[in-house]
C-alpha cells in the first residue's frame, strides 16, 4: 500500500493508511503502546495492540524510543482524546531504525539547544520556522518576477571593500587576501546598466562583535537596484514586498503560526495600512516631545528606533537622515544639502530596522569627494566609479534582511532562529 | 509622456513615443544624425534630423558618445534597412550623462574584457546571457516548489571541513579559522528530518587550482536532499528538472538564444528523450571499445567522459562508481560491493559534469570506517554521524552547478560567461 503524509491520513480521516516517520512521544502498558508520529507534515497517535500483531513486532514497539524510525500500517479513525483529534490502530509495524536515547529532553537551555542545533532542527518549532521561511524566499523571488525584475548574483568573494574594512571577513584566497561581501550594491549597480531592474537573494556577512537578538554574521540579503526609480517609488517597491510577503505567509502557514502561537491578528492589518513615512527630523521632534536626548546629526540607535516606533503597530519608513552620517553612495538631497535622499524601514515589536534604501548619487565629483573625506581610496573604486562614467542614470534600490523579516512574522525573540545554522561572533558550530 | 520600453515601442510599431536609455552606436552627417539606442530590451535605431530639434538638441547630439544615457520623443514607423526593423525620428532630446569615451571597442581580448567585466557585463552578449541565467534560477525554483520541496539554506561559513581540506578557502573568523562550504549535504541531510524534501540555491567554494573553461572558484549550487527516495528516482528527479529548466528558457528567451546564436534545434529535442541510463562498468566497456586506455577503478576523467558523450545528444547519466574512489557517505551496492549506489550526469557537447548524486549510506559503522580508512577525524563529523544514531531513515540527494547548466544551454565557451562576475585562481577583479 502505498505511503501518505500524516495530514494526508488525517484528512481522509477513516480507513486504511500506511505511514512512515519517527517517534514524537511514547507510552506503554503491558497490553497498549502509544506513539505519536511524527513526519513532515503532522503528528497523529498510533496505538499498537499486543494481541494485534506479531510478537516480534510487540518486542520491537517495546524498544522504541523518541526518534526511531518507522513505517506503518493502520486504520485512522476520529478520536477526540488524540493530539490532532485522530488515532491509528496498527495493524503493522517495520522498524528502520531505532534511535539511540535522544539526547534533548523538555526544557532544554538555549545553550543546549545550540549546541544540539543539528538535531534541535527537526523540532516542530525549528521546522515550523523553516517552512515559514521557506514561504519568505518564495514570495521575495514571486514579488520581484512578477514585477519583471530579473534576478542576478554580485560576487560573494570581493576585493578588499575599504569603508566596511573593519566589519569584512578576510580569506585567504591563494596567495591573495579577499574578503566576504556585505552588500551586493557596487556590483549591482554595474549590472544595472544591462537589465534595468534586478535583485537578489544571498548571504551577506559581518564580521560585527555585536551579540544582541538582532545580528548574525552571515545573513540571507534581499536587495533591489532599478534604473529610472526614485525614492518614493522606492519605498512603494518596498512596501510592496513587505506587504507580498506577509500575506503569502497567512495564506500558506497558518498552522505554522498557529504552532508557534503567533497572533496572526498582530499581522493581518498590516496589509491594509499605508506604512507612515516621517523624515529624519520630524523622527528627532517625535523623539524630543517623548522626552528623549536626541541630538541631529547623529544615526538612530535601537532605543531610539524602539522609542519611535512605540505608537506604531506597522512598520515605518524615516526618510532623509543626515548626509554625513550615511554611505558614500546616498546622495544629497538638493532641497536640503544637510540630509541623503534614502531611508530605513523600521519594524514594529521592537525587530529594529527590516530595510534601508536609497537613491544613488550620479555625481561623480561628489562621490569622489565623500570618499576621499572618509579617508578610503578612490583607486580601491575605480570600478565602481566607471559606472559614472559612462551613461549614468537616476537609479535606486534597497536592501533587506530576510532573517529580521522572518524573526518578525515569526515572533521570535532571537533572530538566530530564524536561519538553519546560525552563525554569531560566539556561536559557530556545528 | 509615459516612457515605455524599446521593445513595448517596436511592439506599437507606429505613432509617438517617449524612451530611454544608452547609445549604442552612434554616426552622422551635417544634416542628420543616427543613433542606435539600447535599454535592456531591444535596440532601435531613432534618426535626428538637424532641423526637427532645437540649436542645443543638435549640439547636444553630436557630443553623444557610446553609451551616453539619454530621453527621446519622437514617432516609430517600419524602416527595413534599420536593425530591427524600425525607426524612431526623433523629435525631443534629452541627454541625461555625456558619456566619456567608451574603453571597450570592438574585438577586444578576453582579458581586456575581463578587466572591463563592470561595463562588458552591459553589453547585448552578456545581457542576453543574464537574462537566461535569470530564467534558470526562476525555473530551478519552480521545479523544486512544484514537486513540494521547501527551499533551506546551510551555512556558508564552516567549522573545519576535513575531506576537502585542500580545496577549502580559509577565513579569519574572529580568532577561529572557519572555511567557506563546498556543498550544503551535511547540514541538509540534518535539516532533512524535519522538512523531508529540501532544496537549495546557494554559493559554492573551490579553491581548486584547476585553469579549465569549466572551473570557477565561486559557483551556485543547486542542491537536493529527500527522504524515502532511491537512486532512481532521484535521477527521474535530476532528469525532470533539467529538462523543466531548458522548457522554460526555450519558452521565455528565444530572442537571447537568437542574439547568442545558439541553435534551439539542438536543445529542442532534449525535451523528447529519456536520459540514458549507464553503469560506470559498461562505461568501461565502451570505453575501451573506442580504444581508450581504461582501467576499472578510477574516476573518469574528463577526456574520457568526453570520449563517452561523443555518441550522445542529450545529458546521460553513468551510475554506480567505484566505491573507492566516492566521497565517504555514498552507499556501497548490496548488489556489488565494489560500487557505490551513486550518479553523475553528464552534459553533451564537452559540458563536462552538470550534476552528481546518490543515496546516502544510513550505516554508521560503515560510515565510521570509511571515515577512518580516507585518515579522517571521526570528531569533525561528530553532528552529521548523530543524523544516523537517531531515527535514520533511507534518504537521498544530488547537486548541480548552475553556471554549467547556463553555460551548455547558452553554448558558451567558457563557464566565467555564465556568471556576472566571475571568480577564478587567476581573475578575482573586479
Amino acid at each position: 500500500m502505498k505511503f501518505i503524509s500524516i495530514d494526508e491520513a488525517i484528512k481522509k480521516g477513516m480507513g486504511k493508511v500506511s505511514l512512515r516517520g519517527w517517534v514524537y512521544r511514547e507510552r506503554g502498558s503491558n497490553q497498549l503502546k502509544f506513539i505519536v508520529l511524527r513526519d513532515s507534515t503532522e503528528i497523529v497517535q498510533c496505538v499498537i495492540d499486543k494481541d494485534k500483531i506479531s510478537e516480534k513486532e510487540w518486542k520491537d514497539a517495546n524498544k522504541l524510543l523518541i526518534e526511531s524510525s518507522v513505517e506503518i500500517e493502520g486504520t485512522i479513525a476520529k478520536e477526540k482524546r488524540a493530539p490532532t483529534g485522530y488515532e491509528v490502530k496498527v495493524s503493522k509495524l517495520k522498524i528502520i531504525h531505532f534511535a539511540e536515547k535522544y539526547p534533548i529532553t523538555k526544557d532544554q537551555s538555549v545553550e543546549v539547544l545550540a549546541d544540539y542545533r543539528h538535531l534541535w532542527i527537526r523540532s516542530r518549532k525549528m521546522t515550523a520556522i523553516m517552512k515559514i521561511r521557506s514561504t519568505v524566499f518564495g514570495a521575495i523571488h514571486e514579488y520581484f518576477r512578477k514585477n519583471m525584475y530579473y534576478e542576478f548574483q554580485s560576487p560573494i568573494i570581493i576585493p578588499g571593500g575599504a569603508e566596511e574594512g573593519p566589519t569584512l571577513f578576510e580569506i585567504k584566497y591563494f596567495n591573495e587576501k579577499m574578503y566576504l561581501t556585505q552588500t551586493w550594491q557596487l556590483y549591482a549597480e554595474a549590472a544595472m546598466f544591462g537589465l534595468e531592474k534586478i535583485y537578489t537573494i544571498a548571504p551577506s556577512f559581518r564580521a560585527e562583535k555585536s551579540k544582541t537578538s538582532r545580528h548574525l554574521t552571515e545573513y540571507w540579503h534581499a536587495e533591489v537596484e532599478a534604473t529610472w526609480i526614485n525614492l518614493y517609488e522606492l519605498m512603494d517597491l518596498c512596501e510592496g514586498l513587505i506587504k507580498h510577503v506577509i500575506k503569502k505567509v497567512l495564506k500558506e502557514n497558518k498552522k505554522e503560526l498557529k504552532l508557534l502561537e503567533r497572533d496572526i491578528k498582530i499581522l493581518e492589518p498590516i496589509l491594509k495600512k499605508k506604512f507612515p513615512r516621517i523624515n529624519y527630523s520630524e523622527a528627532i521632534e517625535i523623539l524630543k516631545k517623548k522626552g528623549m536626548k536626541v541630538e541631529w546629526g547623529k544615526d538612530l540607535r535601537t532605543i531610539e528606533e524602539e522609542k519611535l516606533m512605540s505608537d506604531y503597530n506597522t512598520p515605518m519608513f524615516v526618510t532623509h537622515y543626515p548626509k554625513d552620517a550615511m554611505a558614500f553612495y546616498k546622495p544629497r538631497d538638493p532641497k536640503d544639502p544637510r540630509v541623503a535622499v534614502c531611508f530605513d524601514l523600521i519594524a514594529p515589536e521592537n525587530n529594529g530596522e527590516l530595510a534601508g534604501g536609497s537613491e544613488r548619487d550620479m555625481d561623480l565629483n561628489e562621490l569622489v569627494d565623500t570618499l576621499k573625506k572618509k579617508g578610503e581610496k578612490i583607486e580601491d573604486y575605480s570600478y565602481y566609479l566607471d559606472t559614472r562614467r559612462y551613461g549614468s542614470v537616476p537609479h535606486s534600490g534597497f536592501g533587506m534582511g530576510v532573517e529580521r523579516l522572518v524573526k518578525w512574522i515569526c515572533g521570535l525573540d532571537n533572530v538566530k532562529d530564524a536561519i538553519g545554522f546560525p552563525r554569531t561572533m560566539t556561536r559557530f558550530k556545528p
